[in-house]
């Protein structure tokens, strides 16, 4: 079969490898319907270092069961599926708290002998847990909205979850990606009252205030946090919702939040120190949070809003390109002319 | 009047100060009935540049109302009163929101002209917010519990609180100082089951014990957090309550930590910045919070459990210096005599 893998920073190669078997009895095999390019892949597409190994790439799919392991329960061959952007047995302690991207039988697409979702097909590790089904045609106009369930929309879903936004707050959104964007739409979803949105993206700030932005913020570092202060009249944000994963992105956040208020992160953090003490976050009573959302967590929940059509995240993709033109999508994700690249097999 | 000031690190001097006075219709003069020596003194008292300027030291009392300023509404002359340790008018839109250690009218004792509590008399700004009546009599058994809700006991319920610490988790308390066992006994009230507590004192991890550490570990470093992982079943603690302030108690934090668990500091960090990337906070989804206790949110809660009888957490105290010693107070807790030194004018 055909499957995407990176060599390097800017080198994506799609090559002929054996289509994947059952390792595990709880293993599935899935034939990719719908995959996609994740802003998470453009940190390795700036930065990996050549090597002769390729990194298999993807994790989010849409697909359908070719072969289910003998100890899989709950999806049968034909099924069409959706799948969460890490593997989990759904049933560990940790998954049981509402973590599963912590799961103690979990993993991570690419890795660990597991390839990647922008790909013919995958081997599904804990299929049990990792693969929802939904009952739609592969055809199905809804295709782009469910596959925001495998990571983007769910990201965005849990920056909001986890800050507890509520009715009445403000809420400040850092970043005009997909996530970013996506994270406008839960905070929507939750309740808030006005969320400002920081991004300089015209084309997507505009659909951010269709998803409910109140404001929208150009400036950034500290004219962007001048203008957010400005606008909440020098209290701050009681949330900020961090879609980047960039130091200077967390340091607006703890830049305009309020006291007592929550910063949450979704954005892979490509730093491992950053202030937390007095000055940024003790001395205001902050909260910081967020990480990989687990998915699996949020995704029977919000599965009706997409099938009944009160949300529709898939409006994200702007791009279509079929597996053998992926290096496409992510250079045209690079260079921003596009938000969010489907990859149609 | 006799008040205490810091010249330096290790010089702590009593001197005759005029009388504090009335500077807003909101002041209130108070005479000091007990105060004491915080943790968070020993911070300057270790590493206060020498200067020929004092800072006025002490921000926890109990006292007597002598003069209240002419807009004073809800204390009067001769009223007993607990302070609380920074100022708020308890009105504004953070005190509202339960966050009074950011009140816009508010602030700390021994700056801007504001004097310390480690005197016979200060000046309380915003009264109305910051002194709570107390209906007992100045020499009654109950001043050392009724001390530790200026600061101490509710330092370690806010870590608690924060922490949203709930019946049947784990909570590993870092610190066997004043705060960290009075973290242990606020953890204990709020139901969590298993209490690990990290110090290496005996005659305060035995007051530990008794108010609730079901565990303790004096092991510290990569050794501490080894027997907390063990302890845990290699699954890490729910809660993490730290109650130090040095970087090595939060890196502690960090590593015992189970998925999607909460760090609470309450020790005030002397470190700016710190590990909070995908290896430390991102990839387990931690929470990170704390702050300075805003005690006037939870004193009127936790008042009647101190006036009848349900918790002491004035056995913190293990020494009395009158106002002319309490140099000797510091030097005690300095070399970990004592835990905690009462300071009686």
């Amino acid at each position: 079969m055909r499957a995407t893998f990176m060599y390097g920073a800017g080198d994506v190669r799609v090559e002929e490898v054996p289509d994947p078997t059952i390792q595990a009895p709880t293993d599935a095999i899935v034939r990719v319907v719908r995959a996609c390019v994740c802003g998470s892949d453009l940190h390795p597409y700036h930065g990996m270092q050549a090597s002769s190994e390729g990194a298999p790439m993807g994790h989010e799919f849409l697909g359908v069961v070719e072969d289910p392991g003998s100890d899989v329960r709950t999806v049968r061959k034909g099924d069409f599926v959706i799948g969460t952007f890490a593997f989990q047995d759904n049933t560990c302690e940790f998954c049981r708290e509402g973590f599963q991207t912590s799961c103690v039988n979990g993993g991570w697409y690419g890795a660990g002998g597991v390839g990647g979702a922008q790909a013919e097909a995958l081997r599904v590790p804990q299929a049990d847990g990792s693969l929802i089904r939904v009952p739609v045609s592969v055809d199905s106009d809804l295709l782009p909205s469910l596959l925001t369930l495998s990571d983007v929309y769910l990201t965005g879903y849990h920056a909001a979850h986890m800050a507890r936004v509520r009715a009445g707050q403000t809420v400040t959104v850092i970043g005009d990606g997909a996530v970013g964007l996506s994270a406008v739409l839960a905070a929507r979803q939750r309740g808030a009252e006005r969320i400002i949105l920081m991004g300089r993206h015209r084309s997507r700030t505009d659909l951010g205030r269709e998803w409910g932005a109140t404001d929208v913020v150009p400036e950034r570092g500290e004219e962007g946090l001048a203008r957010v202060m400005e606008l909440t009249g020098g209290k701050g944000s009681h949330v900020v919702l961090e879609a980047v994963g960039h130091r200077p992105a967390y340091e607006t956040a703890h830049g305009v939040l309020r006291p007592g208020g929550v910063i949450s992160r979704v954005g892979v953090p490509q730093y491992e120190e950053a202030p937390i003490g007095f000055g940024s976050l003790f001395g205001r009573n902050a909260t910081l949070n967020g990480g990989p959302a687990p998915v699996r967590a949020y995704i029977d929940q919000v599965l009706p809003d997409v099938l009944e059509g009160r949300i529709d995240p898939g409006r994200v993709f702007d791009m279509t390109v079929d597996l053998e033109h992926v290096a496409d999508g992510y250079r045209a994700m690079d260079s921003r002319e596009s938000l969010k690249a489907l990859v149609a097999p």
